[in-house]
């Protein structure tokens, strides 16, 4: 069998792992978890009692994320659905009919918030991105890639965006997906991300797969319903999820990605030295207080 | 809504899209699909009916593939079942009571097939990948990664791999995983990789993810059974599935490589410039006859 080790080195971000006993360099301190605030968690509720967690990314997307901040203020998303699931690629939510009004307060036309002037990444990973001259983090834990002049998200699984028709059209944020399959990144740059699931993608990526055209579902009785979407601001303290990232501006940090780039013996006998940012995500764990 | 033009454009790698009537110089010639011999199409049949297709790859790990062979002509497989489906990284079969008898003829300790010498791709990317000093394609249609000395399969979103526990153990190949999520590539040269899946990965990716550690089912019942695995060769004529490999050896792939590379408008506004391997993986399509 796939041995129990490689998978718990490869895959979990580890956030849940309490500080080992033999600390090694690459274990957070206490102070590196940082609360999200509760008004950048936005809580899907679907019929089925399941619940998906998305923080929100308002630094990166501000028009966008107001957008959908407004949306969700409206109540907006209850009793939609999600109404595509296409296969190593998107599941998508909103209005099916597409007949829904917007709420007032909504910008109809957004700017094209796909990047942003500057290099903010306090931590770099070693080797070039295929999609991107550099990949690193932002000090508040969001994955980033860039070149000289800008950087923006890159489309990993988990991440949020914009549905949007052609250019220069944006997305007003009322049609949002998520990445479900390998990292769809000939996408940055082309759409709004504006935030990445942090619990629960695993209610989305198991649905089944829409048969009609890229994996849109064919009749109305095959969409997976919605029942709310909230910001965790607004569900009561006692029920709220709370969230913590964890900071990217210290020598753990980087002892951390010098382990996701090359993994160790006794399973792995050839370190990669060098890894891809989408299988590098920085970590975010469930937290006791938001703020 | 994200339009259907970019899905199209995006996620599908055209197999199915005949000529158009105005040719561009990425669309294949007919010459250029290749039959994928019978005995090197697996088919898995759940119990449920849904069938997975995988193309084995005999030229990059034969002793596991001989074994995998030996195993599907044993009818080993039949009534095992899928034990472990992990969100984001991978679903594996195989005998989940780990006391099933393997047939005669089985090499029991492989050779570490993980990578081969030298470099045969006949086409590049353009970017280094951040696994690999170069990824690209071999002439009959598998990905590879490499350095100047070394080529190997890199684990993309449906490639087939073989379980195994600590190094240098490699695995018989009776159990076998596929990554269906983001390519978790630092297993390449890790683990053998056996093929890939060129059908009906959609009825392996909406499997319940398992909720003990690892992805692994708690308890017999959510297992997914298994109801037979058969080479293509020895499914009868009328219902055999066939299948086509386009070929990476020409001047129409050259340009399908440029367009996965740098997506066009209306849709996309800017280029990427590059692409991951993993999201330029080369077509396969059903065919009218396999030999």
């Amino acid at each position: 069998m796939l041995s129990l080790l490689v998978a718990a080195l490869l895959q979990s971000a580890a956030p849940a792992v309490p500080p080992a006993p033999a600390a090694t360099p690459a274990d957070p301190l206490p102070e590196d978890w940082v609360a999200i605030p509760d008004d950048e968690v936005m809580v899907i509720t679907l019929a089925n009692g399941g619940t998906v967690s998305v923080r929100l990314a308002p630094a990166m997307a501000p028009v966008h994320v107001a957008n959908i901040r407004a949306l969700v203020g409206a109540h907006w998303w209850d009793a939609t659905s999600i109404y595509r699931v296409q296969d190593n690629y998107v599941a998508q939510w909103g209005d099916a009919t597409e007949k829904k009004p917007l709420p007032p307060g909504i910008t109809l036309r957004p700017p094209a918030e796909y990047d942003r002037p500057g290099t903010s990444a306090v931590a770099r990973l070693g080797r070039r991105d295929p999609y991107a001259d550099w990949a690193g983090y932002s000090r508040d834990g969001w994955p980033l890639a860039g070149n000289f002049q800008s950087e923006w998200m890159p489309h990993c699984y988990g991440m949020v965006g914009v549905g949007r028709d052609m250019a220069p059209d944006t997305g007003s944020g009322a049609e949002l997906y998520v990445a479900i399959g390998h990292g769809p990144r000939a996408l940055d740059r082309n759409v709004a991300l504006v935030g990445r699931v942090v619990e629960g993608i695993e209610r989305v990526s198991v649905l089944p797969r829409g048969t009609g055209d890229l994996g849109f579902y064919k009749t109305e009785g095959e969409r997976v319903p919605i029942a709310t979407v909230r910001l965790a601001s607004e569900i009561p303290a006692a029920s709220r999820p709370r969230y913590e990232y964890r900071r990217t501006d210290n020598p753990r940090f980087t002892a951390w990605i010098a382990g996701r780039e090359n993994r160790q013996p006794p399973f792995f006998v050839v370190p990669a030295g060098g890894a891809d940012i989408c299988n590098a995500m920085p970590p975010v764990r469930r937290g006791a207080a938001a703020q």
